[in-house]
């Protein structure tokens, strides 16, 4: 499969250009986010909370709290869940305050995110969720033991209603408007790190290792 | 009021230390935000798109697509949604793997997100939405027409049921993996930009304006 299959509700009624299915593409969006935001139904009404993923293959795994009910039905009959990642890629000025737009990439997922409960599957997971936000992580903590195991929940949802959004490049002013005198173009936005802080209640001196020095996301 | 009053659904059921209410601490969160998720419900089933937001008090005005359904529901009987938005201030990197976390800021709110028909209040809200994401730009660029006020989309949220959750500072472990050789600490995050980028298109030239090489988030 190269491709996801279009639903109703992964076909765009608006900016259907923007829209798109690629598997590859999607998976590379998925991976350079940090956090996702994870959308699903209690009595009737929306509740929205960011949680962290990481992706193994079709499968996104996802670790936070949705709350008692929810988890309730995660564990049950699964959970209907739509999950959705975006990437902040730049600020677009247009001449009218009309164009003005963002660049993004902006993946959403739907389906049912059930908990994981098996403990082998449960620590591979947990190991991919902490190397998806510093890769080499997992070997360089020590890992979970089953108490700790058992205190986690990860919610596992297969990828297949996906769809990608993407807005790049310049501003797309009318054609009447190009001379105004007002400045327009991209503001290039980045998520980049800042000196780490080594906790103060340390016991032991470790040199910062590499895996945190050399952090970034993937794709950028 | 200087807190907004708490509700079943958004009272901690897990680290209530880290909710809060304070009104002054969910605007700024919100200001500092380019980005937010709404979530909504069309036939039982939860969608998050992600949208552009800003706030004038305590209305949050809403700028991006929810589809027809939705946005048909928002003009007639308004549509209920959860707005999340969520800074990421770092990664936290504990001793052991269950211990590590990211420390966030995050706002989420729930009501009736209602369109905005008068064309003087979505004007206003424009300007709003465009000077959220970069300060000043509104009145350096050619204001809306009436033809795209009416081709633009714009809800408005009232804060009234708000939260806003909070995990800052160093790694918590466990005493007995305090003396683990393996480094802990935070990798703080920031959002940067990058260098501007002309319009390509550009048919006469102007200087890049303050609002674009001064741009940055408040209270960051």
């Amino acid at each position: 499969m190269t491709r996801y299959a279009p639903t109703a509700r992964t076909t765009a009624t608006r900016s259907p250009a923007r829209v798109g299915y690629d598997r590859e593409a999607v998976h590379r969006v998925l991976d350079e986010a940090l956090v996702c935001h994870v959308g699903f139904v209690v009595d009737g009404e929306p509740v929205v909370l960011p949680q962290l993923h990481a992706r193994v293959g079709d499968q996104l795994y996802l670790h936070g709290s949705t709350g008692a009910r929810a988890l309730r039905q995660a564990r049950e009959a699964g959970l209907q869940v739509c999950v959705t990642v975006t990437l902040l890629d730049g600020l677009v000025l247009a001449r009218s305050a009309f164009h003005h737009s963002v660049n993004f990439r902006s993946v959403v997922a739907y389906g049912l995110a059930v908990a994981v409960d098996d403990d082998e599957e449960k620590s591979r997971a947990l190991a991919v969720l902490v190397d998806a936000v510093v890769p080499g992580r997992s070997t360089a903590s020590r890992p979970p033991s089953r108490k700790e195991l058992a205190a986690t929940t990860v919610l596992r949802l297969d990828l297949e209603e996906v769809s990608l959004k993407v807005r790049s490049g310049p501003p797309i002013d009318d054609r009447e408007d190009m001379e105004l005198p007002y400045w327009a173009g991209v503001l290039p936005l980045l998520t980049s790190r800042g000196i780490p802080v080594p906790d103060p209640a340390a016991l032991v001196p470790v040199e910062v290792p590499e895996h945190v020095t050399a952090w970034g996301r993937p794709g950028r």
